[in-house]
C-alpha cells in the first residue's frame, strides 16, 4: 500500500489512487535543475495523468510570482516530476493538485508536510474538481500512516457513507482552491513577490490572491 | 451538469457539450504566462477539437490588433487552453467560439461574463457555423443556471423545436460572426490598436471591423 | 450543400467536394499572420488533402516574385489554411488549386471572385492535373449559386455527358496551368518583382510567365 | 499511362513505375525556394520511396561541387520533391536515379531532356542497382511517347525477353552509375568547383569523377 | 548468462535481469562524448526502462554537485547509454540504480568495481524501491563469476528463501538509497564541489548529504 | 547474393546478413556531407538494426580524438549510412561492427579493404558480441569473392563444424573488439591526435588504447 513519508520534503508530495483492488498511496516526486525550462514527467504515466502535469505546470506558472517564484527561473531550470513504481501503469486526472503542490514546493523551496495526503482534479485556474473512490483511498491513506487528508469540497457529501473509524482517524479537510491546499500542505506559506519585466524583483507582503491570474496576466 | 460561474473571469467561458446522455457544461480555461509564444491545449482532447482550438487561436491572432492585442505579446508569452474534468474525453468543432472568446478575453485581459453560454463553430475568419444537439444545450444552460445563450445564427430556424420554458429561461441570441460573440460575452469592448512593426504601437479608436483579415495582413 | 461568398474575400476561395452523397462546396480560408514562416493545416484533412496543400504552398513560393511575394515575407509570417466543418473528414488531392489560389491571395493582398469554384490537383510547378466526380461538383456549384467554375483541361472531354442545364446555368472554364487559374480567380493580377537578395525589391512590370520556376530558381 | 513532358525542364523528370495493371509513367518534381535548407517530400509516397529520395539527395549533397552547386545554397535554399497524383500511393526504390537526377538539375539550373525516362535504384555512392519490371515498364515509356529509357546494368541480360519492337521503338541505354545517368538526361554537363571552406568559389574544369566521394570529403 | 567484466570500468556496470527463463546478467554502458547536453538511450529497450534511465538521469543530474560533476558538463557533452544484445527486447524498472550509476561512473570519471553486480528501481530522490524475481537474479550472479550483489532494503525479508549456497557464494549488501549503491559500487567516491552559477567551481570536502536536492535546487 | 568490392572505398564495407534463404552480402554505405552534425540513416531499416548503427556512432565518437577525428568535425558535417537494396527490410544487430569501421572510414578518410568481410554486434565500449547464422554467413561470403571474414570471438567455436571447404577457401579471423577489426579493415591505421578544447589540435603518436574511453571523456 506504501507509506507516510518519514520527514517532511521538497519536492515530495503523498497522492491517493483508487485500482480494482483498492485505494494506494502514490508518492509523486518532482526535482528542479540547471537547464533551459524543459519539463519532463515520467513514470508509467498514461494521457490523462501527463496532461493532468502539464495543468498543474501552467497553474504555477500563471501564478508564479503570488508563490514567489522568479519568472527568470523558468529559463533556468528544468524539472522532472516522476511517479515511482514504473512496473504500474497510473492515469487519471485525481493527482492534479498533488502534482500542483510537488511543483510549487520544488520551485520555492519549501518542503510538504510529510503526514498530508491528497486527491482532487486540478484546473488552470486552481479550481479543485471532484474524484471518484474516496472511500477506498482514505482507507489506503489510514493503513499508510498518514494524519491529513484533503479531499475536494464537492466530495464533501461523500463522506457521510465512510465507516466512522476511518473519519475518527484521518483530519479529512474539504477543499475548493489550491490557495487551501497549499495553506495546508506546506510547512510555510510562499511569500508573494512584485516583478518588472524590466527591473530586478522585489519581495513584498502581498497576499496570494486566487481570483487574479497573477500580475503578469493583466 | 456544471453550474454557471460566480463571477466575471479572464479567460474563463461556459460551452455547451452534446453527449450520449444530454447536454453538459463545458468550462473552458485559458491562462496566459510569461514564455516563447507556445500553446498548450489539455483535457482529453480528441483531434477535431484541438483543431478547433488552433483555427480559434489564428483567428485571434490575425486580428489581434482589432482587438488590443500587441502582436509583439506572440513572442513573449506562452497560452494554455484546458477544459476541466480530464477523465471526460472530448471532440467535435462546436467550441469554436467559446475557444476564440477565452482567448481574446486572456490576451487582451477583458472578463467573460459569467452567465454566458455559447456554441459554435468559428471558422479562420471568424464566420459562426451551425452546430448540432442545440435542444440538450440549451436544456442544459437552462439548469446550470446561466442567463444567456449564443447560438450560430444558421441554427435559429431550430429554435421552433425548442420548448417554451426554454425559451422562457434563457436570452437566446443567434449569432453570425465572432464580433458579435465577443460584443455579447465581453464586459467591455478591446479597444483597437494601430500598429507599426517598427515603431511603438499607439492606442487607437478605430472600431473593429470583421471583414478586413487585420492591418498586418494587407 | 453550402452557399457561394457574399462578397469578394481575400484568402478565401470555393472548392468542390465529392462525396458519397453528392457533390458539396468546401470552403478554403487562409489567413496570414505575423510569425515566423510556420504553416498550419487545419479542418480534419487526411493525409493526401494535407499533402496537397504543401505542394500548393512550394509552387507559390517557387514563383513568389512571380506574385509580388517579397521572399522576406516568409520568414516573419505564418500562414493558416483551414477548411470549416470540422466534423467531416476530408482528403483528396482535387483541391490543390484551390489551395494554391487561396495561398496567392493572402499573401499578395489581392481578393478572390466570390462567383467563382474550383476543382483540379496543382503540381509543382503549377499544372492543372484531372479530377473525378466532375458532374456531382458541377451539380453542388449550380446548386450553390456560382457562376464559373474551373475544371480541369483533361477533364474537358467529360463535359459531354453533363446535362444541358447545368452548363447553361455555369460558365465552365477548362485549365491546364496554374497562371490560369489565377486570371480568372483573382479580382486583379498581381504584379511581379524583382527582388535581388542583397538589395531591396523593386516593383517591375515583368509578366508572370509560368514556365520557369521563378528568377530566384536560376 | 500519362504522356512524356512537352519541352525540356529543369527539375522534372520521367521514372517508370511498375503496378499491378501494368508499367506507368511517374512524373517526379522538384523545385528550390529560398529557405534554410530543408526537404520536404510529398506525392502520397510510402517509406521506402521516401528513403530512396533521402539517399539521392545525400549522393548529390556530398558530390555537390562536382555538380557545380555551391554548398552554402544547402543553407540557404529549401527543396521540395513531388510526385504527382496524389491519390495513388507510391512506394519501392527504383525511381531513385529519377530523383537524384531532378535534384541535380533543380540545384544547379540544368535542364532535363523531355524525351528521356529512367528506373533504377541509386545507392549513397551513385551506384545504378537492378529494378523489377523492366518489360512493363518499358511498354509505358513506348506508349508514352518516350525515346531513350535508361535501365541498369544488370537488368541488360533481360532485354532478351522483351519484344522487338519496344527494342525497336526506344534507345535503351544500360547505366552502372550516376555520372553516366547525367550524362544523358542532362541538357549539358555540370560543370565541377573547386571549394574552400574559408574562401570564395572558383569555377574549375576539373572532370567529375564518380569514385570520389566529393572533395569535401577527403 | 554473461559473465563478471574483467576489469574496473568507467560507465560499465552489471545489472540484473528476470526473464522467463531465469536470471540473467545484464551489460549496462554508458559514454560521454563532446556534444550539447543530449541523452541517447538504445538496446532494444522497452518504455519502462527507458523511462527508468530518464529517472536515473535526473536524480544524478539534481545532485550533481554532490557528486563532483561541474553543471556546465551538461551543455557540452552528450551521453549514450546502452544495453548490448539488441536482438533481445528488455523492460521494466529494476535496472534503475544500475542506470544511475553507470550515469554517475561516466560524467565524474570513476571506475566502477568489476565483481559487483546490482538490481533496484530508483526513484527521482535517490531512493531504492523493491523489485521482483531475486533469487533467479542471485542465481545468475552467482554463475556469472560476481561476488557482490546489491539488492534493495525492502527485499532483505526474500533472503529467507534463498538457497545457503547462493547466499554463502554472494556477499548480499541490501541498500536503501543510491548514496549507499555508489558507496559500494565506485572504486572512489566523488568529491562534492561547491558551485557558484556566476563563479568558478571549486572542489570542497562537503559530504554528499542524501536528504537535499542538491545546492543549486535551494 | 551479392559480389565483393572491385576497389577499396571510402565508406562502403561489406557486411554478412543472415535471412530466410540464406547468407547475403550486405554492402554499407557511409557518406559524409558539409552540414550540422546531423546522421541520417536509411535502408528499409528495422528498428534493431539503427539502434546498432546509433551505438557504433556513438562508439566512434567517444573515440574520435583516437582515430584521428577532430571533435569539430563533428558540428560541420552531416553523416548517412544507407543499407542498399531498398525493397528489402533489415533487422538485428550484427552489422554493428561493420557500421563502426564505415563510419570511422568515411570520417577518417581511410579506406576499407575491398576483400573483407565482417559479423558482429558492437557495444557503447568496443565489444564484439556473438552473432547467429555463422554458417550461412560464411558460405556467402565464399561466393561473393571476398577473402577475409572477420568473426566474432565467442563465434570461434562454432567454426567446428563450418564444411573444411568454407574454412580453406576464405581466411576466418575472430576478433574481441573494434580495434582489432580495424587493424583488418582499413587499408591503414588512423593516427591519434591530442585535442585540447580550447587550443588547436596536434597530431601525435599515441597509440589507440581500447580500454579509456578517449581522452576527452577523462
Ligand atoms: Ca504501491
Ligand atoms: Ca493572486
Ligand atoms: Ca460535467
Ligand atoms: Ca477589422
Ligand atoms: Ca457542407
Ligand atoms: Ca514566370
Ligand atoms: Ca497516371
Ligand atoms: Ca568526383
Ligand atoms: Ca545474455
Ligand atoms: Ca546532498
Ligand atoms: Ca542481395
Ligand atoms: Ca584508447
Amino acid at each position: 500500500y506504501g507509506m507516510a513519508e518519514t520527514e517532511d520534503q521538497v519536492g515530495a508530495v503523498t497522492g491517493l489512487a483508487w485500482t480494482e483492488v483498492g485505494g494506494e498511496l502514490l508518492t509523486i516526486e518532482a526535482v528542479m535543475m540547471p537547464g533551459k525550462g524543459r519539463m519532463t514527467v515520467t513514470g508509467n504515466l498514461r494521457d490523462v495523468m501527463k496532461e493532468s502535469i502539464s495543468a498543474a505546470a501552467s497553474y504555477v506558472r500563471s501564478r508564479a510570482i503570488d508563490y514567489g517564484i522568479k519568472p527568470p527561473l523558468y529559463d533556468k531550470r528544468d524539472v522532472h516530476v516522476h511517479v515511482p513504481e514504473g512496473a504500474t501503469p497510473k492515469d487519471g486526472p485525481s493527482a492534479g493538485i498533488a502534482m500542483a503542490t510537488a511543483i510549487v514546493s520544488v520551485m520555492s523551496g519549501i518542503p510538504i508536510r510529510k503526514d498530508i495526503a491528497m486527491t482532487g482534479e486540478v484546473t488552470l485556474r486552481g479550481r479543485v474538481l471532484p474524484i471518484g473512490g474516496l472511500k477506498e483511498k482514505l482507507l489506503a491513506a489510514l493503513r499508510g500512516g498518514l494524519k491529513i487528508v484533503l479531499i475536494p469540497e464537492e466530495n464533501a457529501k461523500d463522506l457521510a457513507e465512510i465507516p466512522d473509524n476511518v473519519k475518527n482517524g484521518l483530519e479529512i479537510i474539504p477543499v475548493a482552491r489550491m490557495d487551501e491546499v497549499l495553506k495546508h500542505a506546506l510547512i510555510r506559506q510562499p511569500v508573494p513577490i512584485v516583478w518588472d519585466e524590466e527591473a530586478e524583483p522585489v519581495a513584498s507582503p502581498k497576499t496570494g490572491d486566487d481570483d487574479a491570474a497573477g500580475a503578469l496576466a493583466h
